[in-house]
């Protein structure tokens, strides 16, 4: 029986595919209430197109997928194209699926499902910009409330950013969104660069998984390809990190990460640190926190989970 | 038959009640499509319930009135509570309105009116913060290109602020909201201090509109009354000046402001100048402008078109 | 007997120069201990040179000229030469004046005469960005309480801006300067745009000073209707406002002026409104206040006192 | 005979005084030009005091001390005193020192010195607040074309900050000038927290240094000790960096350190990630960069070098 009833909100995006396979895989401990969109990696309609592509193949026409922020909250949208592809997926093939999006805007979605629920029993995970997120707790201020969690990717602490020299992309794409989140006192687990620069997509680990011989498996391995020799290309490693699928694998199996209280700003105001995460983990013992902070990622244990959730259904042939 | 299909988003608030006054008078000439309410002068419980009052007096349940925004987007709720009495209606005697309010979110109510009307004919009164405005512009990034036009109660040049130094109260109340908006391109006409200031109601135009004799009259005289003891009591002069009213008197009667084409920037980010508006008239011939300016206001015009709104119907006794 | 101790901080430029001529053919109220010049209206190099030219049709080349900072302190050189001319004196016809300029830089001149004098007996005059003087406050630290009061032409309030729509440009130009000088506790009397937008050179204005006779009388008529032309082409008015004389009037004749306290907050942050001058005039009768505002100015007043600045001295033929 | 001609900027602070210890000890190799002292860890008052102790006991009164900026350009002072102890020395014993201060400011010596030398000759090691640097860059433009470079200690990339989340104490004390100093274009050397938490003071290497009899040993062994205890009790770890003196290392063998090129900004605006340094070292190769950032450090490299400055001279007893 699933224990965990969980909304995905993501703009895949290469990894964010890769948490989508893993999150539709998990029939049996996640409850997916539905997968939001918002523009990000690439344009709102390519990302909402991507999740129904991901939900085709994995076969999971049952869950909802609706379309949310085409833009930030207040600064023009960053594309990320150049790590994502011109369509966001690589060089996976595109098709045009055929379950369609659910009518209605993301963020009101957000709201429904989870006032519509009890207290506390609703995770979020977030792998794009938190535009969708902030804009459903500004419709709703009792949403803070009644969600369980926030588990989201973005921000650095030790690692510098990736967009700019003290950004990371998810945060810096919509900087006030993701201070709305911080600052709504909701539980935010924060997966950042610090943890995700500790997965990595070793060839030998993509072969393990270009193995099993599943639609899925065989679809991240051609994505984890892609990303490797992007990564390689610009010159930041031939081992892509495991930025969004860290989310998904966070929720199933917390134990594979190390967390420590923080408080957590964001810098929503200067040009030059815009999206800049102010992780201290000097926190008074006293201090009420509701923000943790990932500093350990158990990689192996993280690519085990992966293969195990790609692999086929025991006792089915493929 | 009405020539304006006017939504209008307010947070009464003294001078928004005499506004609305103003909106439910105009069966003529206004399609009043909805009254939504933001948090702002009062919290957004009692400025949605001051709005049900006014709809009450004024006789004008055919009206929703929706409820929005408790909070601005980014910024802590700033009260205005010295200026309009703990419930937002000065000493305006508090009831119970038995019309109840319209379910759903105030920016879903604008974006489905506007968006399910012919493109360019639906005008937004705002003469609050404008975060209802603004979620919804980003709910649906179409809404923009829908409206007719925006008329704003907000901002100074000439004027100085109100609530800080340098700005003005509605646009300091939420000014990434007002942000978003002013750099929507949505045609935006914007009634600063410097035309309000002009507009002010001295003791014989208040006693003007106290022997009217109608309920409408009676309750804006006595919202007069209390605003100017407060400003007096503020120190501020003892005329108080027409803020809100002055947006539904440019809809009804155009002719009584003198506007003129501006850039028109607002300050997001600096404590110091917070919410102040940045009002450039030295505009070049060939700019594409969308935003106007409110530089003039014929007070003696204005009052005449206010006693006529509260005046008996004719032919009608009291 | 001369009454005041004065140095004369500037970047002549075209009032500027006005603003020596006056200071300069005050010699029995005025005890000028030294011109001091920084890069502002046009560069540092001009400046100095155009001080220097002052001083030799004006017979003082008693004063010391000493030349200061080439740049502001923090942003990048605004030059104001569209309103100047090239040479910073309209076609006031250059020449290479024949007394040197004083060697060292301003700062260390500003700290080393007023320390070698009785506390509080030095004013200094700044019509250009305050540079120098807040270089002199941070060389020495003590500066500040031997300051008589510090009399400058900047900011703005009513007026909006001149350089931007927020902003004057003597602030404009370093507001990080002017920031230093207004939160130093020293004495502060502020001349902005509200005041010297009352003080216009009308040709009628401009033709009593033309018929004195004086060389010095000559050069300001040709400064004059320089600006006036300037003002004229840039659709800005024809009758230039008499910004830098002000202060030396204010100097001279303070009863010239209305003032009142103010607390004074200068935007050093924000692009938009960089160098915006917070003036709130709505000051507690407890607070401490060093700055005051001049509201307004006495604009035939100021005209008779130039005119008989530039007037031939009595009982002399000319 | 002297390699390098030096000027010392600092604001001894404990580990200053370790590093003083170290540019007065090396007779051989620098060319000592002066100290120069600015507020920043302890009052200005004290950091010339400890400077002129430090001389003494090094036996150096041949190099001159002058007293510079008592505050930051812009913002209030910052304390370290709680990592430095109340005199700014931990618990070294306080002495009025003999020979005085040289009269002056730093940042007019730091001019006068390095203009009336041969460009490019003089280095200035910096391991306080910039604030007499950026002084003496805006008293003489033509300085930073004529400084050989600048090695300071300051900023954090991998490190988080130390002084706030995302802030290192020197930049932070005083970002303004630190800001003026990066974008002067002049040569600099930045060794911030990355490479200074790598020089660590372990108990083993204070025992090698207090085995070797000297005064100065003795002094940097007490001082170490002292560092050590208060990391301790700060919960910082038992085993203090070596920050300050990283930068005479680098001046002396700069083999110790690997420095690379980099952009680098500072935070100058916002309140959350002020004084924090955006260093990126994806520098395309075409860029012109003046900065170089230490991304490692030689421990154990570092310390023989202290150990052998600290060292009786050879064939003397002790």
């Amino acid at each position: 029986m699933p224990h965990t009833s969980l909304i995905f909100d993501c703009d895949p995006g290469v990894d964010d595919a890769i948490a989508l396979f893993m999150a539709f895989a998990s029939r049996d401990t996640l409850d997916l209430l539905g997968v939001t969109t918002v523009g990000g990696n690439v344009s709102a309609a390519l990302t909402v197109r991507n999740a129904r592509m991901i939900r085709e193949i994995a076969g999971r026409e049952d869950v909802p997928v609706i379309a949310g922020a085409q833009q930030p909250l207040l600064r023009p949208p960053i594309d990320a194209g150049h790590f994502h592809g011109a369509s966001g997926l690589g060089d996976l093939k595109i098709f045009d699926p055929v379950a369609p999006v659910t009518p209605g805007h993301a963020a009101n979605f957000i709201v429904d499902t989870v006032m519509s629920r009890p207290a506390g029993t609703v995770t979020l995970a977030a792998t794009g910009p938190m535009t969708n997120l902030a804009l459903a707790m500004r419709l709703e201020p009792a949403l803070c409330s009644r969600i369980g969690r926030v588990v989201a990717m973005g921000g650095a602490r030790r690692e510098g950013g990736n967009i700019t020299a003290s950004a990371e992309y998810n945060i810096y794409a919509d900087p006030h969104a993701a201070d709305i989140v911080a600052r709504s006192g909701c539980p935010l687990v924060m997966i950042g660069l610090d943890a995700t620069h500790q997965v990595r997509s070793t060839p030998d680990r993509i072969a393990v998984i270009e193995g099993l011989g599943t639609p899925q498996a065989q679809a991240v391995a051609t994505l984890l390809a892609f990303a490797n020799r992007t990564e390689k290309a610009l010159g930041t490693g031939g081992a892509s990190p495991m930025h969004d699928p860290c989310v998904i694998a966070y929720i199933l199996s917390p134990h594979l990460f190390k967390t420590v209280p923080c408080t957590f700003g964001i810098e929503t105001g200067s040009p030059l640190t815009l999206g800049h995460t102010a992780v201290e983990l000097r926190v008074p013992d006293s201090a009420e926190v509701h923000v943790r902070w990932t500093v350990d990622a158990d990689a192996d244990g993280f690519f085990n989970l992966l293969t195990e959730l790609l692999s086929p259904p025991p006792g089915r042939d493929l």
